[in-house]
């Protein structure tokens, strides 16, 4: 479909069903009894029970199966700044993905504000009604300083899906994508070349999962310690991270000798020369949207061995929905009070192992959305994981 | 049905469901193609129309038919601050009743603030959204503020319906009431007894609609300018507009040739002596909950002329439902920027005249919301009301 013609039947679409969710009862209300069963007076039973005990909230209301979706509308898709009423259609379409595939309900919740201060205060302050919180489309750096302190502030999970959901998927191709060149984690060389939200994290999970050889890049090229230019909070950490033996130079640089490329930058940013100063067999992961860092069929020509893109019509897409569904299916099956790192780990591990031995023969590192059960492999090891890092409030009967 | 079996029935009922409401897709995606139309890439094209024209937003997103459920907690049914968890049952209760009776998307938000500065920023913050916000459950007089300021600050309509949809219907049935005993409304002296949301609420509404005679008191009697005990902002408005005539005393002396009772206070306060101290054929809506301020049995025995109470076992039930589902229809089918007096009243005239002349021969006053199609001419007239006062963004083609 072309884009002319996607854009103006989505407009039409989005016309139609003006609001693509709904606030649907679960029961109907048809007389004075129903009535006073699930409002006046008898309602005042469930609410008493979770004042004396306010744990109960999860067996009597929406909340334990409920995500907030929440955004400032400063980092949506690839548009920027639009606004929190711009951002609406994305923050009901991430809800509809949760809802359909992981039977989460998910309401968005759009903000008219873009200080610090004030998103923390709005979400701490709403969170009695929601299981967890799904940050979405916040600008970095900002969302790295309202991710961390609400984590500590809620009481619930807070996970900001384009620094996690990307991180865990890049994470799962990679440990296949090593599977497919024979090279273990411990000593390959990894560039990821963009600092912004993803990237950020991608570079911290890869070193929680113990990779020991990552070095950040920006526009500006290497990221290191005391960086005269273009510096902030986050590259300042990155550069702390970043591997000792890549000092000053650009991307290209940092790419001589390297196993694995990340790109969360821009399109078309790897030539056919740096490509070939890589080890042999490298591995791109090649996320820009909607252009690739290196189009597939470059990778293909200049020898690139495994390649995944973001997009959707070439193999091993880089796909959030691999991951945030069952994240949040799991971490709320078990009513669990954050989303820490063993859990992000075991989404990793449980998306790597839906990829058969076949297919990593033919350099497929990372499962199709639509044709496997990976949501519930997912929240099946999130909630194994929640309760072996004993941030499960409720562990279930049966697993 | 007894308490005990009401109570352990509705507890059982919310434990069984887990949340009253859900959010539910408009829209399967089975596909790709699908997914790209709902969400990345295609969903690109409403945000961008959004951000060129923020009005379009009620044309592609959820918000023009969706109403934030909005409480603190703080003054839950008759229980009290229960606080914000314990709060969401009534919260999904009012969403059911929106979406079941006026087809409108509700969403209960609970805060964990009481702090007035808070719940304003808060509010006016997720208002993006929304297409109104109803606040409920909110202690007096805070209430009082924080609808003020966010009906100022808000460009979507914020309507406490503890305040307002009381009034509005206590205001229907009076006037159903003085056709009973063939009085007018500029003659009658009214009583209110109660300073809480909804007696300030019915006190400005009837002087709004054209009462001139109305008198406040509460737990120590009659409310007048400079008394010296007992007062707040709230009270201090109304012994403003109190009627010159009554000056200090309790509430036996204020009904002394009264002709209309409104006790929205605490069970049992009316004596037979107070009954029979008031004008002839006197008007009774005694609506403290459970148990009212006088019981209807009491009421027919001493006299009483038109008797309506909060009980839906008897006839006259003053129930909000009669109100706030019509009245957020209506506001939201024109895209309303306030709920104004204007359509406050709509809605009174509305609900009124669903009442049949026959009926009112035999004390009827008040109509009953599962006998008639109150909620559409609630909306129609608000509607059309919020037409005339130039509050609506929208005319719809066809009214």
């Amino acid at each position: 479909m072309s884009n002319a013609k996607l854009s103006r039947e989505s407009l039409e679409l989005h016309e139609n069903l003006r609001g693509k969710m709904k606030l649907q009862p679960k029961i109907e209300v048809k007389s004075s009894k129903e009535l006073s069963l699930v409002y006046s007076p008898g309602v005042a039973e469930p609410c008493l029970a979770i004042q004396q005990n306010p744990k109960k909230v999860y067996d009597y209301t929406m909340k334990g199966n409920l995500v907030g979706v929440v955004s400032d509308g400063t980092a949506v898709l690839g548009l920027g700044d639009i606004g929190p009423k711009a951002a609406m259609p994305v923050m009901e379409g991430k809800a509809l993905l949760l809802q359909q595939l992981a039977g989460v309900d998910a309401m968005p919740i759009c903000l008219d504000t873009k200080d610090v201060d004030e998103i923390v205060m709005i979400v701490k302050n709403i969170a009695p009604t929601f299981g967890a919180i799904n940050l979405e489309d916040i600008s970095a750096p900002r969302c790295f300083e309202i991710e961390d302190r609400l984590r500590k502030e809620c009481d619930i999970p807070v996970f900001h899906d384009d620094q996690h959901g990307t991180a865990i998927v890049v994470s799962a191709g990679l440990r296949n994508a090593l599977k497919v060149v024979g090279k273990q984690k411990e000593n390959v060389k990894v560039v990821i070349n963009g600092a912004g939200a993803a990237g950020v994290a991608v570079m911290k999970l890869l070193l929680t999962m113990g990779y020991q050889h990552v070095t950040a890049c920006d526009s500006k090229g290497i990221i290191y310690k005391g960086r005269p230019y273009g510096m902030n909070t986050e590259k300042e950490y990155m550069a702390n991270l970043s591997s000792a033996e890549h000092q000053e130079g650009t991307l290209a640089d940092a790419l001589v000798g390297a196993d694995i490329f990340i790109g969360v930058s821009v399109a078309n940013v790897l030539t056919e020369a740096m490509i070939q100063s890589m080890n042999q067999d490298p591995i791109v992961f090649a996320l820009a949207n909607p252009n690739p860092e290196i189009t597939y069929e470059h990778a293909m020509e200049w020898g690139v061995c495994v390649i995944a893109t973001g997009r959707s019509d070439y193999p091993n897409q880089v796909n959030n929905m691999l991951a945030f569904p069952g994240i949040f299916k799991g971490a709320l099956a078990v009513q669990a009070t954050d989303i820490n790192d063993e859990m992000k780990m075991a989404a990793v591990k449980a998306i790597s192992e839906l990829v058969t031995a076949e297919q990593i023969e033919r350099g497929i590192v990372i499962p199709n959305v639509f044709e496997t059960d990976v949501t519930d492999d997912v929240a099946q090891a999130v909630m194994q994981a929640a309760i072996d890092s004993k941030v499960a409030q409720k562990i279930p009967s049966l697993i």
